[in-house]
């Protein structure tokens, strides 16, 4: 298979695309006649190709980095490599967690391309879960995601030269500080990048005038900037998970670099919070909104245990660290991972609710009162669990927090 | 100036180091007709050639890496790059502490060579500390040495596009594997790499059987791992200072990574400890170790206190962190720092007394038993420290401690 690609960078439209596509062997000859291609992504971060052959139903993506991101109607330049690290971390997820991934048939970091899987049968969680959707797998499915990728790619099992080989390899400045300033730093703050309507003028300020709470989410942001613990995904929110009934696949990691290992499942956390409280807004009858808030702190709970179980048996097997024995080592590092990520889980419900990026969740809510009510409520349960960290010490507390935001 | 390097690393010899040093133009047309050199190191890690015209009485140093490390008679290949380390260290830490460190003439990551000033004119600080010296501007230095290069590395002032930066070339696994081991591994396990006398056996059993203690060490080592806050020394104990009487260089970080904030001031303050320790065997007379001993543990005061002054100034007048100005951020930061440093120092001290590497202070305390019985308490001091992080909170704390052992 010889692969011809352009020798220099530039943006892909639906003709070139088919250059990139044609060498793969992924279509034979005579799919390769009748390809139909279309670019379905949003051209905010980067250009999303599907390619079909109508007549087998085969299908791929590809997806390209565009230099620059465009959020607010403002453009700035944003580093092509999240190609190569999204296709990295995609390769290296796929070693503990094949099933949860989308496949990657081939990446070119000159033309800041992957190719992959096409998942069209699936829908974005988010969309999944305002619409009223469960899914049995999901909780099951994350929890081991990020248990996997967590164990494996920590120092508890990996020689130290290839952790610290990998640390340097999914180094990711500029992606990480759009989450420094966007997710740890702007909302907490007079700053213009937020956004959130007159009448919530009151609540933002008492964030702002909170120093307690200043304090928290700053050793927080601090330890996203210090703690290489463990190749994060990122940016594990809802609308980074495709899904289908018996199927969830992780998708997007550009955002990967080593972390705080409680990050990722706080943010799969604090988004199914968020939509937990949005239901009550969302969901048509009483029974049905109960029947689907129990769905999502059972599924809360759920990945959480599964995580904790799933890290628990790899570590009992395979870990290497020479203090894995040594009785109550594992329970440390499981506890602490617990209230940190029960941190940064308010700190994304509170970014969600007033930064500049926000969830459907919420603003999808049709009623303006009713969406300002629940967007305080969002607020509080932020600032509470950032506050409680240290109080809330297992899940079943966490999930009394949620249900009682 | 033109530069002849030998392409390719090879040792040098008394010869071959002048068509290093001669191009340098340090010495003039006639002095580089007599220089004297002679080669000073002890041959394990490195060789070390002092150059010197003895009319001028100009001299330089050439410190060369060798391609292996001999310990207990045996040689392991360790990485040359620990050259490049320690000659970008060098040059780091003098953009803020100048007057600190030696200064740096030349280098070559090729023939793992760095060329600096001489200081024939210092001693070893252990040395001088064991004979019963003291310099009344060490802790003024080591604490503002320790200081500026934090905050200077840190992300309390960096941009984190160049911290990260600074991480990545700073990545030095090969020689934190030696601390990871030698420090924080082998000395709490029975480990061939151990060195104690018999008589001790119960003692460091006492050690490997504690629970508590492991559980602790296993945090500490974990966040060795894990934690890159600052721009470390990396082995900061008194045989890597240089003093006389108004003078103090910090040399050989050739350890430097970006790690754990408390880590450097900690080997500093259990090096001091083992001193103080050791005095009750060494001081001639009662009066004269009541004083050395007075000098050893305001010395540790004062350069803590040096640390967080300094640090708290530069901080105020200079950190960039959006929270520097919250209240209480700032003292975290150097509470969480000083919580660390003794569990690091309590780490330190144990395996300067029972791991491969030890120290003169206590070795060479000439009756048997003495020595036997100040190493016990040795292990008694370090086991506290790392069992008792929590419950110090002040200096004045920690050197009692200290001054109980």
């Amino acid at each position: 298979m010889s692969i011809q690609v352009k020798p220099t960078y530039e943006p892909l439209n639906e003709q070139t695309v088919l250059d990139v596509v044609k060498p793969l062997d992924f279509f034979d000859a005579v799919e390769q006649k009748s390809l139909l291609v279309k670019e379905i992504g949003d051209g905010n971060l980067n250009l999303v190709f599907h390619i079909e052959d109508p007549s087998s139903n085969k299908a791929l993506i590809v997806k390209q980095a565009l230099p620059y991101a465009k959020v607010v109607g403002e453009s700035w330049p944003l580093t092509l490599d999240r190609a190569r690290i999204e296709s990295e971390a995609l390769l290296r997820e796929a070693e503990s967690v094949p099933h949860l991934v989308p496949k990657v048939y081939y990446s070119d970091s000159t033309l800041a391309v992957t190719v992959m899987e096409d998942l069209s049968d699936h829908v974005i969680l988010r969309k999944g879960l305002i619409e009223g959707q469960t899914y049995p797998n999901l909780a099951e499915d994350i929890g081991t995601f990020t248990a996997k990728t967590a164990f494996y790619s920590s120092d508890f099992y990996l020689h130290p030269f290839e952790k610290k080989e990998q640390v340097g390899r999914f180094s990711n400045p500029e992606l990480c500080k759009i989450t420094e300033d966007l997710v740890f730093t702007d909302p907490f703050f007079n700053h213009d990048t937020n956004d959130f309507p007159a009448e919530l003028q009151n609540e933002v300020e008492k964030i702002w005038n909170d120093k307690e709470l200043l304090r928290e989410v700053a050793q927080l942001r601090y330890a996203f900037l210090t703690k290489a613990e463990i190749l994060l995904h990122g940016d594990l929110h809802s609308g980074s998970i495709f899904v289908k009934h018996d199927s969830t696949k992780v998708i997007d990691p550009e955002f990967a670099f080593y972390g705080p290992a409680g990050f990722d499942i706080a943010h799969f956390i604090a988004n199914l919070a968020l939509n937990h409280l949005s239901q009550n807004a969302h969901a048509k009858e009483p029974f049905n909104r109960e029947s689907l808030q129990t769905y999502l702190l059972q599924t809360i709970e759920k990945t959480w245990n599964t995580y904790s179980e799933t890290f628990t048996q790899l570590w009992n097997e395979k870990a290497t660290d020479p203090f894995a024995k040594t009785e109550g080592v594992l329970e440390n590092f499981l506890q602490k991972t617990f209230q940190e990520a029960i941190g940064y889980a308010g700190c994304e419900i509170i970014r969600r609710t007033i930064g500049l990026a926000h969830v459907a969740d919420l603003d999808s809510i049709p009623q303006k009162e009713v969406e300002l009510f629940y967007k305080k409520k969002a607020l509080e349960l932020g600032s509470a669990l950032i506050k409680n960290q240290e109080k809330i010490t297992n899940i079943k507390e966490l999930t009394d927090w949620i249900r009682g935001a």
